[in-house]
């Protein structure tokens, strides 16, 4: 059984694991007051070109959105984000069990447009009732998105200068960062910082054990942000395993190395099907792919390889999603392809 | 200057404003542990045919939402309602400011359908994430909507034959109720009481100065309901006055006459209208009118009239709200549709 | 039997229901959006000599204590408050269900000391746990407080110093406020208007049949206040109630009319008992008085008298407390007085 | 410089560390359902003597704390526990940011009796404002406490014998639990496990990079609780890592293996620090030691030695605590003693 579900089914990158192993004996302050996250916060300041930022490290995805959100907004603001969005949609409402609505907008290819945020603010302020209506207070939005998408440079600028006009905060998920900043889209974390207040770096979908970063380069958006990760139950008591992590994956180059890693055997997969034929639900420059099969061949699939089953397509087709991850191999790839039928043959 | 804008435009009913008087120098315990609130719970109880019942008077409908809500669910559940539901809209977030996400499916006139609900519960369950997502808690509609639609004994038999089988309360926002009991549709209290878990008879909208009855029909959803009150910040301190109110207009009939008074007038005004050629945005039965006028005429009217404007409809017409409430006159009526030019002149 | 345990017990004050009569047929906007409310608002203003005030009115205490909380505090910040404030002990948790936790410090008398105040900030900021500990966000304080005390002017003075020392927004829960203006300690509404952020002015236990008035001087907590109202389920829709009724009570002096008829009689009644030996649990100058008797005589009273049982004192005795509303009359003093068996018979 | 801050300042014990090494490479399905998880669960039931228990596994004690008290729990709540109990303390509100009050008792050397739980409830229950106060709904313990005493059977019999009588569930923080297994008060996982309705199993502070197992074994409190994990953040993507780290630690013995190393290196400590004449804040038998040192003592000894300032005792002497981990070595705990000064001397 070759699993393709998620790319978070294996541990850490050797390397990573292994600057783990190295310092396990060092004895350090708890709670990320130590000396390998003070590194890895000087280090990922200076690759964001953003010497004044505050950077938190903390252990999960919904803990980073949650503590990022409640930081954010006031009791009657909500945080706009794309129905497709992992807020939205997949934490259980953790957003809402903080008090705040997902103020949600159709999304394009899972994408928010500036367009489609300017329309809601205006439409809110003009309306006689805005009183009674939760107020947009900040916007969400997901690099690379959670369909794989990458918002291009123009896109993210459009949408910043929305946010700007309306004084809302922007926040951008980064959990596959590293896959948007190889993609054909190149971004770099320096590029991305200055287009945004608050986003994350996430680690645990790139090689670490766990581990997201939240860099902060709204200083609006800084103060005692450390009660709030206490209070949302993200303070790692053995904080200094986070920062020995980003260390090992930012201190060089292996982040991105893992991402083209990911991002390579991604497009070989995609590359692969398009030959045999196949369509896909969305056009992903990144490491997860959603073909769209019919489902005879789906379940011949699952006799070997595990995926998630993504959408249904018409009557007798689906959409299903491959990840890569930093252990995914290429004969892992090769296995797959040759396992998918041709279309003309399905 | 005519208002039409809502139905809480004026004070109370002069025959509810003379019990308060009345009953005005009577000393009483508060909190609605009078006998006044005692004999209104027992009238209700006999009304709706619902000896079990527990009966408790809130002042507003949003306090009553949320208190409802809060005692019915769990923190990983959510509420469903129509896009259009109050709760969802025009609350500002209150349900979500309580930890709950209101979980929305498109309304057809403002009604939620049996099969909606239906598939959502389904595919909440087979859904392979479905603990990364908000479980559905219980089912909030309106009757009347918020578009002055009624759900039809059928509709609602319906809708609460799926809602035991997924086992999810039903909960009905009576805010205008008695404008549905008086409609074509005419519903009964013992009727309503039957196909519901919990449902609010609302007094602010027809009559009263304030207030609205939650009658809880299910056992499950009555323990340690008066801790919610108070928490949610509904209960008052001379409970006794809404013990009174709700005595005045249900012991002799008050509240179905003024309901009746409200529905006829809006017939009036709606017959008026299409005689005069003109469409509306929904078939109300109940004293709420949608028609759809040209913006011209629209702002003439604004001289004389003041109304809710309520969806721009294409290039140069608009949805506009007229309500009627227990003070409009046959003449007002009459002065309305006088200010309204016929179809073909305008 | 006669009634004396607590303020809100009768009707509104008969200038105060005439008005609402006078008023009822009239047509006004809804939500406080009318012209009495405007009126009542620059009414307060000019009162309180606080030309820039925000003015709000909600139904009750509360709620208005709910929400201006809400309003002034981020999620990791708690409201200071003596051990026997309302919002600590009274108020079912509402501040909790907010999310925020009430830091309660020893009263002395019911009061909050500006020493202790301090104390707990020092110790706060000076703690290496800090940032897992609530952090003291603002201070709440009841005037006169729930046992019948008084802030004097220094007392004031000296915690609002603390308070600004410590940039905590000071919020005055005037539930009985009036009761305090006319007491031995004397305050007008503008000296104390210019010792705290936020303050309400009582009008449910001083005549009116609901209302508290949220005066906020302090322009960093009038912010979008009004959508924090509706979402806590505070916006009353015929809100011209509470502009009638402000009106009525303010506009010619007979809020601190009714006021003081309320402390004068207390005084008889506190007067009164001490000729007959009793002592009592504290020394109140305002409407409530909590005499310690022996149990023998508090059961005997319960035949013809109604009062809450406050504390048990020792073995034989029990503190408990007698209120004057608006309405008591000298003669149920009297009553009162003659059914009280002097200390030296009993 | 030695630390004896904590028991979270080193890494992992080598045998968990060479688990997480050795099964880097599997590939698993995420979020806790995989083989590792699902033998760590059978492995908890079978040592507890639980069956039928729900075995979860969370990163860290706050989230844990936090999702237990949520599930258990109506909004009109509050859990009971000693006033410095951690959610009391240093959890900066979680439980109220959950929208719950902490209601404190007076702990007695850290420990909640049997006797002022009983009280709160029968007082809560006689007052006449009951429905006005936070109803208890859970009881909340650390076993061993924050001050490292430890129940006794005896305490513990008599403390659920009172939550079962009042119907509310008893909740055992065991952050530190192998501790109080291997002290001189000696309990086993069943024994304990007999005598509450949840618990958890501490890994952070017994050798695991982190990780806390909750243990539930009330059926009703057992519904859906992986929906509110992942709501509150605790659901970790790689959730093998906590299954691998927990099979390591109690597969064969480890888990008191490292607990008794903990507290045979704390008793050395003690017995040296008693000998040299020095008192205790408490009489511990686990893991953490409080000796009451002179402040001239505490200067010197931060030179080489680093330690947590408990508390001032009177004018120039503190109690300070020193906490042994897995990694604490007898060279170590030689070292603090000679370090400080016998009593006559200081």
């Amino acid at each position: 059984m070759i699993r393709f579900d998620s790319d978070y089914l294996e541990g850490a990158h050797p390397r990573v694991l292994r600057a783990l192993a190295d310092t396990n004996a060092v004895q350090t302050p708890g709670y990320g007051e130590d000396e390998y996250c003070e590194r890895a916060r000087e280090l990922i300041r200076s690759l964001c070109g953003t010497p004044e930022a505050a950077v938190h490290f903390l252990v999960g995805g919904t803990q980073a959105n949650r503590t990022v959100i409640v930081s954010a907004l006031r009791p009657h603001q909500g945080a706009v984000a794309a129905d497709s969005g992992h807020i939205a949609v997949h934490e259980t409402g953790a957003i809402e069990s903080a008090g705040h609505k997902v103020l949600t907008l159709p999304g394009v290819d899972g994408k928010l447009s500036a367009a489609a945020v300017d329309a809601l603010c205006r439409d809110h302020f003009a309306n006689e009732a805005f009183e009674h209506m939760v107020q947009p207070g900040m916007v969400y939005i997901s690099q690379p998105t959670e369909i794989g998408t990458v918002y291009t440079h123009r896109e993210l600028e459009e949408l910043y200068a929305v946010c700007q006009k309306w004084s809302l905060p922007l926040y951008i998920d980064g959990a596959r960062l590293g896959c948007a900043l190889v993609s054909e889209e190149s971004w770099t974390l320096s590029e991305l910082a200055a287009l945004c207040d608050v986003f994350t770096i996430g680690g645990t979908k790139l090689g670490a054990l766990f581990g997201e970063a939240v860099v902060i380069t709204s200083p609006a958006l800084q103060q005692d942000f450390r009660y709030l990760i206490k209070q949302n139950g993200g303070m790692l008591a053995k904080g200094r395993l986070l920062g020995v992590q980003f260390l090992a994956l930012l201190e060089d180059g292996l982040y991105e190395e893992i991402a083209r890693h990911e991002v390579e055997l991604a497009m070989e997969l995609r590359d692969g099907l398009r030959e045999k034929g196949w369509d896909f639900l969305v056009e992903s420059p990144t490491n997860q792919q959603f073909p769209i099969l019919p489902d005879s061949a789906v379940e011949a699939l699952r006799e070997d390889f595990s995926f998630s089953v993504w959408q249904k397509m018409g009557e007798d087709s689906t959409a299903v999603r491959f990840c890569t991850s930093w252990a995914t191999s290429p004969e892992q790839i090769e296995a797959l392809l040759c396992a998918v039928p041709a279309r003309e043959e399905a």
